[in-house]
């Protein structure tokens, strides 16, 4: 195999698809990536058997071949080229030399057998739904936080993705903590209802440039989701089984709506987590009467209150709440006034706007039993 | 006490001192800001017992007093205030509270008695030698990477600072690098010989602004160092002791001298370095001919070779660098080229400028032994 491309193209490719690299396994290959050059492309592949990516590169194919690359090594090598372009040729033995135009620069190392290497499965594709860059890239963003960090309960590791008609609502949930976006898409799609593995959103945010203008294709078939955009193509297993049922959740009775600026009062309940380390529990409490909430949290450390102007309906409460929860949600709501919605300091607090194009839920701490 | 300044003031202070603050100790009272409104000025002290910082800061004591507050804490919550006017105020029994000029904010904690605090001590001040911020923290920056980082020779952790006339010349050595840098002063001084801490130096080059028309006087006595400079006062110990005999290493012999352009050798080896991981002592070789440098290294993962023109005279020479050693002087040399002075493969080599503004040296390591 001999190759000629840009540095810069190398990197970039190099740089997406090593995102489907894992951090560690015990097959060597899969630490790998797969430098394609058997076809009319120079095409860059990493599987770690859940998400497989998949890149084109800019390039000139002189002879064709194929070789596997240790990707650390190979992503730390062309970071550090200098910006020419690269020959990259393997001979029989797998001795693969990445040399600069220049010639006056020569790395040489043993590659792996491409034919060792897992290829992403071949799926066949229906219509695609299509989503902007930026559309799909916030989407993730805005709810992620709230999918559960183990595998105790493998479904709450994933996102819904339900899309019915013209409308794609995304759910992420905890077991404490519930995160739901709604977007308009263009166009009108057959319903379907997926699990979306966490770790392949990350992965697929991360590498998504971004754009307004540009689209992702998403398809959908049984077992698979596959992401196409750009030269790129991700595709993922899909989280088996019946997610959770959650209609009974979207009560819309409230005793206290309160208006309150976002800001104030993200920045007041940060402050209060100083008083709350890691792993004690202690509720940041909410005091809510006419025109104002008083927020409170005592600790072994000390205490902290703050007392925000804000616009109350309904009867006054009192309800305590982990702060990270509701920071969390705060985090990724754009607009500048939000409105809380509670029923009792037992029952889940809701946070939304008018349309419902973001709902976020979050369970309330029971504070009679810290007294 | 009672003290109001503001938030800014405030957090400049506590970033400041908290250098001194040490990060473990089994003394809860060295882990404490000491705030002292006891006299005219309101003064932040932390104080590890071997460097202490004390700065003042701008504010109104409406009742004076002291006390120690825990530094982690403090800086943590000063950095979250809002930007205002803060009080704190501390009662009989140290309860202190940290509120905000609206009064809408109020953080309660319970201090330190400031009697338990250890005071930097008084040393009294002869005449200071004065340097710009910015060619003190230079200094440092190009000399303390090559001081050894563990304690088996207490020497080696410190830097030498030679004042004779109006020359300062700094070294920091490890055992197989050494590191000079000299500059001129404004003045005339006595004769001055004293090895600081390294800590000491690094603590100070990050709180020094670095401005270059602002200076920091430096007092001398038997055991202690002084910086002054704004509002800040840092007082460390001296390593005690005679420093190492180096006249024997500055010969001016070499057979084969080099010049290159510093930027290319800094990338060729930087390169090379990927091949060296941690903990294996591959060498970079240089192989030098008329005209030529060829770099190259071999490990286990592959191996890399570079061409670098260059502009030579005396003999060819093969010598071997740790890779880590020749970056580390190379980064912190602003010239673009450099010259390069080598006697034979197993003498030191000299990185120096016409006017030894800096030298470095640094010892070959032996190739014969690696074949």
């Amino acid at each position: 195999m001999k190759i000629i491309c840009s540095k810069s193209d190398l990197l970039k490719g190099v740089n997406i698809v090593g995102k489907a690299v894992p951090v560690r396994t015990t097959m060597a290959i899969l630490e790998c990536i797969l430098i394609d050059a058997s076809g009319d492309n120079i095409k860059l592949t990493a599987n770690d058997m859940e998400i497989g990516i998949e890149t084109t590169i800019e390039g000139e194919i002189s002879e064709p071949g194929i070789v596997a690359i240790d990707a650390k090594f190979l992503s730390e090598v062309v970071r550090k080229l200098p910006d020419s372009d690269i020959i990259i040729t393997t001979y029989d033995n797998l001795k693969t030399s990445i040399v600069c135009e220049e010639g006056n620069l020569h790395f040489d190392i043993v590659g792996k057998s491409g034919e060792d290497f897992s290829n992403i499965p071949f799926i066949s594709r229906n219509e695609p739904i299509e989503i902007s860059q930026f559309a799909l890239k916030e989407l993730v963003k805005q709810t992620i936080f709230s999918i559960a960090d183990n595998d105790s309960n493998k479904m709450m590791t994933g996102e819904l993705f339900e899309i019915s008609e013209d409308n794609l609502k995304v759910i992420a949930l905890d077991g404490h903590r519930l995160s739901i976006r709604n977007i308009k898409l263009n166009n009108n799609y057959e319903y379907k209802k997926v699990i979306v593995p966490g770790k392949t959103l990350n992965e697929v945010s991360k590498i998504v440039p971004g754009f307004a203008d540009e689209n992702v294709s998403i398809y959908i078939t049984d077992n698979n989701i596959i992401f196409e955009f750009d030269e790129t193509v991700v595709v993922s297993r899909l989280i088996d089984g019946e997610f959770f049922k959650l209609d009974h959740m979207f009560s819309t009775d409230y005793k206290t709506k309160v208006k309150i600026n976002k800001k104030l009062l993200y920045d007041s309940i940060d402050r209060a987590s100083l008083m709350a380390k890691e792993g004690d529990k202690k509720p940041i409490v909410m005091d809510i009467t006419d025109n104002n909430i008083n927020l409170s949290i005592t600790s072994f450390i000390g205490s902290m209150n703050e007392d925000i102007d804000i616009t109350k309906e309904g009867v006054d409460m009192r309800i305590g709440f982990n702060p990270k929860f509701f920071m969390d949600a705060l985090k990724v709501i754009d607009d500048e006034e939000i409105d809380i919605y509670m029923l009792d300091n037992k029952a889940p607090c809701y946070i939304k706007d008018a349309e419902e194009s973001y709902i976020y839920i979050i369970l309330p701490i029971n504070l009679t039993n810290l007294n």
